[in-house]
């Protein structure tokens, strides 16, 4: 691990083996200036980083956005920073979360971070973020993403250690996450819409394990809904219903999908994020 | 070639010389988590290629998806993955195309990637992808773009042989291109949208080359849609009318534009891709 | 700073403390081709920077793209491409402006690139952009995003002197911004809106150090617009009002921000960039 420290020479190997990973995942809209300026303020505290905008999210949904940043399972070992704060400036507190699989998560302590932990290992440890050496000053009390989370994630990437950010916090003090994974009871899955993409397509809060228990492949589930009953097949992929038909399937980061083939569910049952479903 | 192989010191030169280009192209929304993940899994396997996320197209949209990619050619040669598939999962086959420029195209057999192919010198190779030993396993029958076709295109960055990939095909197998280039016949061109950008302009399967032999600059002429006909100047360049007007103009990669100088004709004319057009 | 000239060995310190940055702002639409060929043509010609997409503007908005581009301040010192170029292809001149700061600011002179400069330290030369040798040929007309602001500014990362543009032009020749700081007069601030963000909150063309002189954070603030008055107190960050509350603030890039906590200013007051206000 020494070989390739800063004032070294160093091949390109090592370059490749020591390469720093960043991710950012915002509410502020795909092709906003704050995602510019979080790349932008990553690659100067560390130039010799990768930094990937993850993900944009819908304004101030934490659901989503804790459902998004799950599959940070799928990006190297790294500094994932998540900027959806409707609490920014106020007495929230900045955290920073090391997992067990060696990432760190930042962000604010409103619940967003947690569910991704179940992801990567679970956590190890906690902080508060309030030493100001790791911050841009001054702090703007509305822009904590680009002056407290990704200059911190940055430093964490450049080495500094965890403990240097403020005070350890136990998991327990933490802003519950925003869902937990729901179990089958009575032959029932009562659930909830954690996420909708872009299709149109639901995402729940039932893990893929969880589904496979409850049903096998080609059986057809009953979805009710507030005001309806939808039935459709539970099967591996949008292709084997016909186009414009509804499906269910195993997602494609561990959870379950209720989707139409090349349509939008979410369009024509008029469902929204949070919208509490029974499946049966 | 040999100067920069892994385990050796290089130099700036040399880094610069050989860097790889790996680029996407997707359905999955601006700002979309999708586009995050094929970014890192990418730079997981080649961390040290650049990886860009070349163009986001309308969902599930083959013929805009074939008409972006068209611009390739103005990439560096690399490996270019496109992941508009409504048929994942099912039994289209996963391609790999090298030009003749030298470019690896990945994506499903849908026709997508062959359009392209004419502007970087015609199809060399192709191949199927079935070897399995450069996929993340398990495989996702719903997400290809992630488990399949971006880790064969950073493999093939990385120096792999195509060969490598599965047997190999001719080009005559593949499901053929979603559109053709439209030709001058008795002083018409009968012609389609292939492709409508966020100002709202058309562009059309007309090749620049053919609409300079159809008309010269200056004239006057006819689009007839469905319903309307509609007079407008063939120019250079969009401040040639007036605010409002309605221009054609040779687009600025190869092919034909009609629009509306600072407004969107696709709103005023209610067209979308695929609509027929017949100009005189 | 001749040590990491290309051609001779580097170290990572070396690597780093040389890296070129370079950004980009148009007016394509997140996730639109155009992105990615200015990315990629950048990093063709200048492989060893960091390119990166700066940010997304309303079509055609040079009032907005100005206000946008003033937060280059928080980018490292480097090229910085705008195209929000309505004019493309018409006598407009294509400019280049060194700032005091070190920047270069490559586009249309269209009035959208001065408003930076001020937060950059100011103009220190500027010249036009004539020299073919630093374009893409053949230079589309319609596109001098690709042909010419971005590989100008990827020849400035790599060192040409921007005398070799072109001939020299006195800031007084530029077309003017597109607009300009607000003052107070008469204990009111007749102002404007001069940009909008996804969030629907409006960014007005005053001064924060303005604002901190016209008002005490706490104190009660009438905004006028053509139809309605609106009362809102002057406080430091969104939570401090209940959500679905007006609220005027310092916004995060020295300027003024209006928004509702959690909600949409511009909606529920039908308010577009470009309107003006009175404050009182």
């Amino acid at each position: 691990m020494e070989i390739c420290k800063r004032g070294k020479e160093f091949n390109i190997d090592q370059l490749i083996i020591f390469m720093k990973f960043i991710s950012f995942t915002t509410d502020f809209g795909a092709g906003s200036r704050g995602n510019g300026v979080l790349m932008a303020v990553a690659l100067k505290i560390a130039p010799d980083a990768h930094v990937v905008h993850f993900a944009d999210v819908e304004s101030f949904n934490i659901k989503s956005g804790a459902r998004i940043l799950e599959g940070i399972s799928y990006l190297p070992v790294g500094s994932h920073t998540c900027v959806i704060d409707p609490g920014v400036g106020t007495k929230r507190m900045a955290i920073a979360i090391e997992t067990n699989r060696g990432d760190y998560l930042i962000g604010p302590d409103n619940g967003v971070l947690l569910p991704a932990c179940e992801f990567l290992g679970g956590i190890k440890k906690v902080f508060e973020i309030t030493n100001e050496d790791y911050m841009l000053k001054p702090v703007s009390p509305i822009f904590h993403g680009r002056d407290v989370f990704i200059p911190v994630a940055a430093h964490l990437a450049n080495g500094i250690a965890i403990e240097e950010l403020g005070k350890e916090l136990k998991a327990s003090e933490l802003t519950a996450a925003p869902y937990k994974n729901a179990q089958i009871k009575n032959k029932k899955i009562e659930c909830e819409v954690i996420h909708i993409n872009k299709f149109g397509s639901l995402f729940i809060n039932i893990l893929g394990l969880t589904m496979e228990k409850f049903a096998s492949l080609g059986k057809i589930i009953t979805i009710k809904t507030k005001n309806k009953k939808i039935s459709l097949p539970y099967k591996r992929t949008f292709g084997e219903v016909e186009k414009g038909k509804p499906i269910i399937v195993n997602d494609d980061f561990g959870r379950v999908e209720i989707a139409i083939n090349q349509g939008s569910f979410a369009n024509r049952f008029k469902i929204k994020i949070g919208d509490k479903l029974s499946i049966a």
